[in-house]
C-alpha cells in the first residue's frame, strides 16, 4: 500500500471528510509521470463524485512536487506526444478546479514548474517557511507556459514574468505576499496549519461550499454584469436550502444551527 | 430628519460638492434591508444627476453594515424573492461603479457579507485601525456568491477564496495589503482621512475624472488593444474640453489653471 | 551622436544580445513628442526583427520621463490630432508586449503620465529607491486614460484608481510592493541591478523566452481552458526545440546543457 505512486488517506488529520492524497515518488521528487498524472486524475475524480469536504495535495519525502518526470519526457521525442502530454496534464489541473471540494496544497521543500503550478491551482495552500517555488523550465530551455496559467491568476504580472523568463526560485514567505500561497508555517507545524485550515471549511454547509466554489472560478471569466447574474443565481438557490434557511434561522435566535448529517 | 433610514449630509466634510450618505439603522448594523437598499438606489441616483464631485458611504452607530437583513430576507422564503433581493442588491451595486462620481468607503467597526462587498464594489476605501472585514454567510450556510464579485476583483484569488469558504475576519491593516482598502487610520482619525481623499478628487476637473471615471471600468473588461482604443478615444475628447485645454496651457505657463466654476 | 532623441546602445552592460534605449531629451525630462515616440517606435521595431536578446529603456537626465509633450500638444488642439497621438503613442506601447525579448524599464527621477504608463507596460522593471511614481494628468485637467490600461494591470484596481483621481505620488518601494517595479536598488546601484536581471535573462534559448512571452500576454486575455490550450500548444513545440531537448538531456545527465550559439 505505501508503495502506491499515490497514497490516498480518508479522514486525515482526524477530521471527517478530509481526504489527503500523498505523491509517493519521494526518489523522484515526485515528478509528473504519465503514472503520477494518471493516478492524481483517478483519485481527484473520485473525491469528485463522493462525500468528501475537503482534499489536502501533499508530497512524500523531501520535496511538495519537482514537475514533469523530464526522462520520461526526453525519452521519445514527438510533437504529438509532447501535446497529448500537455493536455492531460491540463486536463487533470483543470479538474482540481472544477470538483466541488475546495483542495489544499501542503507544500514543503521544493515546488518546481508543474509542481508550482500544481500549488498555484489548488484553491488554497499552506507552505512550510523552508519551501521554495519556481517555474524554472527556462533554465533548460523549455518555458513554463502551462504553469503561466495559474500563476498569472495569483501573482501580479511582472512577478510573474520575472519568476518565468529568470528561473529563480522565491522563498515561502514572498510567496504569501505575492499570493501563491495562503499561509506560512513553520516546517514541524505544517501539518497543525494544514489541519487547521481543512477544519474551518469542513464545518460549513456542502453545498454552499460547492456551490460557492462553482461560480467564483466561472464569474472570473465574465464581465462584471454577467458576474452578478451568475452570482445572484446561485446565492438564491443557496438560500433555500435547508442548511441556509436552518442556518440564517439559528443567526436570528442567536444560536447554533442543527444542521443534519450530511448538510454541514 | 436623523431617523431617515438614510441621512444625506451635502458638502460634507465642509468641502462643496462632498455627498456623504450614511446608512442610519444603528441597531441592526445598518443591515441592507430593503428599505436601506432602495433608499441607497434612490440617494445614488439623484447624486449621480447632479453636480456632486465625490460620493462618501458611510455607516451609523457601531459598525458600517453587517450585510443583508437576515431576518427580513427569512420571513417568507421564495425562490423568486431571493432573485428579485440579489438582483435589486447588484443593481445598487453596479450603481456604485457606474456613476461619475468616485465614491469612497467609510469604514468602522466591521463590514461583513454584502457589506464587505459594498466597500469592494466603491471605487475607493478608507477603513479605521480597528474596522473588521468578512464575507462570512457561509458560517450560516450562505456562501456569500454575489460579494466574491467585487471581492475577487480587488483582493488576489487565493486570499479571496480563503475569506469565502472559512468566513474568518481581517483586519483592516490586511485589507489595505491585500488591495480592499486605499488608507487607514487610527479611528478617530478616520473622518481627517476620508476628509482628505475626497478634497483631493474635488479640485480636479469634473467632467474629467468622470470620462476617467467610465473608461477605468469599461477597459478592464476588454483585452489590453481594445483598451487601448477605448482610452485613446476618451482621452483625445478629455484634452478637448476647456479645463484640459487651460490646464495644460497653465501648465506649460507654470501657472495654476484658472478654472471656471463648474469646471474645477 | 549624443544629440540624438534616442541613443541606442548594443551589448550594453557588456553583455552580447543587451540593447539599451536611452531616451535623450534631458531638457525636456525626455518627453514623449511626436519624434520621441517615432524613434521609440522605429527602435523597438529594428530589435523586434533582430536577434537581440533583452531590451532596456533609460532616460537621460534627472528623470526617466515625464510623459506626453504638453507643449508640443497644446499647441494646434483638434480631436483628430489627439487622436491619432495618442493611437500612435498605444501602438508604440504595445510594440513593446508584442515584441519577443523582454524589455526592461530603468527608473530614476521620475516617470509620469505616458512615462508611468512606459514602465507599466514594460515585462520588468528596476527602480532606483528614489524615484518616483504618478498617473499625475488629472492635475492638469487630462485624465490618464491610456496610462490607466497597463497600470490596471499592473497594480491592485483600488490603489490605481486612487493614483489617477489623486495624481500623487508613490514612492519605488510603494510601487514594488503594488507590482508596477520588480526590484528596487540604490541609486549608484540601479545600473547593477539592472544589469544583473538582464544577465539572468540572457543565458536562457532566445526561442523559449520569446515563444514564452507571446503566450504569456495571449492567455491573460482568454479564459483558463483556452489559455491552457494556447500554453500546452506552444510548450509542445517549445520542447521539439533543439535547445530543449539538449537542455532535458544536460538536467537528465546532471551537466550544464551545451548551446550552440544563437540558441542560448
Amino acid at each position: 500500500m505505501n508503495e502506491a505512486i499515490l497514497l490516498t488517506e480518508r479522514d486525515a488529520y482526524g477530521l471527517p471528510g478530509v481526504v489527503r492524497l500523498t505523491m509517493n515518488r519521494p526518489a523522484a521528487f515526485n515528478a509528473l509521470s504519465e503514472a503520477m498524472l494518471d493516478a492524481l486524475q483517478r483519485g481527484l475524480d473520485e473525491i469528485a463524485a463522493s462525500e468528501a469536504r475537503v482534499v489536502v495535495i501533499a508530497g512524500a519525502g523531501r520535496a511538495f512536487c519537482a514537475g514533469h518526470d523530464l526522462k520520461e519526457m526526453r525519452a521519445e521525442p514527438s510533437l504529438d506526444y509532447y501535446r497529448a502530454l500537455f493536455a492531460r496534464c491540463s486536463q487533470m489541473m483543470l479538474t482540481i478546479q472544477r470538483m466541488p471540494q475546495p483542495v489544499i496544497a501542503r507544500v514543503h521543500g521544493i515546488a518546481t514548474a508543474a509542481g508550482c503550478q500544481l500549488v498555484a491551482m489548488c484553491d488554497l495552500a499552506v507552505a512550510a517557511s523552508d519551501a521554495r517555488f519556481a517555474v524554472s523550465g527556462v533554465n533548460f530551455g523549455l518555458f513554463c507556459a502551462t504553469p503561466s496559467v495559474p500563476l498569472t491568476r495569483n501573482v501580479p504580472r511582472k512577478a510573474a514574468f520575472e519568476m518565468l523568463v529568470t528561473g529563480d526560485f522565491i522563498d515561502a514567505s514572498t510567496a504569501r505576499e505575492r499570493g501563491l500561497v495562503n499561509r506560512v508555517a513553520a516546517p514541524d507545524q505544517l501539518d497543525d496549519a494544514t489541519r487547521a485550515l481543512a477544519a474551518s471549511i469542513c464545518d460549513k454547509p456542502r453545498a454552499a461550499i460547492a456551490a460557492g466554489k462553482g461560480v467564483f472560478y466561472r464569474q472570473l471569466e465574465t464581465g462584471m454584469e454577467a458576474a452578478y447574474q451568475l452570482a445572484g443565481d446561485t446565492m438564491a438557490c443557496n438560500m433555500m436550502d435547508d442548511a441556509a434557511l436552518e442556518g440564517t434561522q439559528a443567526f436570528i435566535e442567536k444560536r447554533a444551527p442543527r444542521w443534519r448529517d450530511g448538510e454541514s
